[in-house]
């Protein structure tokens, strides 16, 4: 039964909430964008009478190549849309596989999201508009009709880097009503990132929800740090304000974030009930992050069964002096010699990495260190660190 | 110490991360949209060489009158940007007075976001950018260098409505670490928002750390529920995946959420360490929270020592029937007669719910019920909710 409600209340209500949402409510023509079809093609709309151009660009068209002064380099793609009569400006996809689609339009020249769309990521300094095509892959990153663990904000100590710091923490379902103790996976993001990146690019929530609902993978705790040890927490988040986030920070990549990565741990296993021990620990990341999770897995040789290296960077730059970073190949053999249970690469093939991972995988070819190596096509994107954590996060704690 | 990255591996990260992160590196000049400058003026900043108008809307510009088929009312402000040289266009406000405010750019007649803004907040239908101006009352709405709580969003049983659903609940700093049991706050949104609406809008999380930090509030649970029974959970949190967000849903106001409000309660009280008493119990809304807030306590006379009504609606639209609404008089008197410690109504004088209130009040005397009133400036906006609980919260569980 629906209520009705008469103008009076109508009225009343339609100007009650704010001033924006009155302007959504009265915007003429109700304009859906996107609109996803039913054979997988989406339609974007986009309401612009006076534009000279529209176009679209967004990770579900064809790349192009861009020249820069260092080379040639695949850029996004771009579509022009049609504009109708009323000035509405409008552009079907082909027919697209199941993922999560980021996108944004160009009106004459200018970036602009899409007002008829409020679901939107931030990725570094940009916000992009998102949809999801289901009937695949991406039906793990939807929020499915199962039980949901909880996400958690909370802030820790680092002893080690002097600071208070947030963090981004999932517990499966059940776990408060459990008396269980838990595994736990630290998932670590990629440079310009923060404890927001894996939750909101990544899915964690949903994908973990699902593989764990379809009894693909055990209940795990997921831990989602902050790899910038130079803030506390991310833009907007800390005592830092509104500032405009860039993707390059100090002590990123300098061995700091591996050495203090026993505050981490340390809250972890004082603050949940998890199996503090190393068949209980796994630890992965993206790019930086599956950087920072070689060296934290090589430096704390002994603490990890797991380890996932998803599009991973590998090597200090010449110029970083740190302890971290010393005796590498040793401290790796120290990490074979103790044993583990999964060294998990992956790598997309036209991922601008994907010399460093060959050249790493020949380093342990030589050290006859095992480790399982998964190709994919794509590159760099969220695209592939999304399947990289659905492939990987069945494979723990068996 | 700045690491100092080499011409390769700047390259590798810009290229790394994705292709809108690229754009935004790459977007030529530097542009800082909004700047907020020492002495409280905001410039606003876009780039549009091509526009023919640019324009700003925002909730610090001042209103206008808006003429409608029902009567005049008052509308957003606008400004009109000026172009450079360069095709940005760029607008300085007045001094502002310390407050969160939100605002779009209209390009050529097209509501547009800002590109150099990263922090919006969704109100309904509609994102808009938000910014701080701070050395006033929001100082409280930001975060400061202070003990921070933490923020859950979890998924309870209803067994009223047959559904489990979604929350969002912050526990104060130290939560984690005590042994202590904790006093509640439900605090409960309006028409169109849910179980988002007061974290993000109303920055609680900013207002309960600093107020407690300052020792101005007890450490306090608050609870912010979806109060709409149709939902499962907020937009984009639900199985109903990505669609667009209606002011409008059925049973916000037919009674189900008032006679459900126990499954939220039982949750509660099972779920945290609180003190589950009435003392320690508070229940405040904005609007149709407000609503909500005065027929719970009322339908639960006995529960609540703490009642706080913002901007509230009162009565139900005559077409509804519901038990929760039978005998209002009669069962306000019940909860007079129980006793209570805090009846606490706050409207602005321009609101659009003034007279509603007004009828209510006198309602009250008649009754005999005690209350405390608040009558502020302005009228049905999330600035005075913010001060609103800003206000209630010190008074609560003293």
């Amino acid at each position: 039964m629906k209520v009705k409600f008469s103008i009076t209340s109508i009225l009343i209500f339609l100007f009650g909430f704010n001033i924006y949402a009155q302007q959504a409510l009265w915007g003429g023509q109700q304009i859906i964008s996107p609109d996803v079809h039913d054979n997988n093609t989406v339609t974007f709309r986009f309401n612009a009478p006076k534009a000279d151009t529209v176009k679209i660009t967004g990770d579900f068209l064809p790349t192009r190549k861009i020249n820069t002064q260092w080379g040639e380099f695949d850029g996004p793609g771009t579509a022009l849309l049609k504009k109708d009569n009323a000035g509405i400006w409008s552009f079907t996809s082909q027919p697209l596989e199941s993922d999560l689609y980021s996108y944004s339009f160009i009106v004459d020249g200018v970036t602009s999201t899409d007002p008829n769309n409020v679901y939107m990521i931030r990725d570094v300094a940009s916000i992009t508009d998102v949809f999801i095509v289901g009937g695949g892959k991406a039906d793990l990153y939807s929020v499915q009709d199962v039980p949901h663990g909880s996400v958690t904000r909370r802030w820790y100590e680092s002893p080690g880097n002097d600071m208070h710091r947030r963090v981004t923490i999932y517990t499966p379902p059940g776990y408060e009503e459990s008396n269980d103790k838990y595994p736990v996976l630290y998932l670590l993001h990629g440079m310009g990132g923060d404890e927001e990146a894996w939750i909101a690019l990544g899915r964690t929530s949903q994908i973990l929800d699902n593989l764990i609902a379809q009894g693909r993978a055990k209940p795990m705790i997921v831990v989602m740090t902050n790899g910038n040890v130079a803030q506390k927490a991310a833009p907007g988040e800390s005592p830092e304000g509104f500032y405009k986030p860039s993707m390059q920070l100090p002590h990123t990549m300098d061995g700091k974030f591996e050495e203090t990565f026993i505050d981490v741990i340390k809250f972890v296993e004082k603050s949940y009930r998890v199996k503090a021990d190393k068949a209980s620990r796994a630890i992965a990341g993206l790019s930086m992050g599956g950087y920072h999770s070689l060296h934290i897995s090589r430096y704390y040789p002994n603490t990890f069964d797991y380890v996932g290296l998803f599009s991973a960077a590998i090597m200090p730059n010449e110029s970083v002096k740190s302890k971290v970073y010393d005796n590498f190949d040793e401290t790796l053999k120290v990490q074979m010699d103790n044993g583990y249970k999964l060294y998990w690469i992956a790598m997309g093939k036209t991922d601008f990495l994907y010399k460093s991972i060959t050249d790493y995988r020949a380093k342990l070819d030589d050290l006859g260190m095992k480790y399982t190596y998964v190709e994919t096509e794509g590159g760099h994107t969220w695209t592939n660190w999304r399947v990289y954590l659905s492939e990987f996060v069945p494979l723990l704690f068996k």
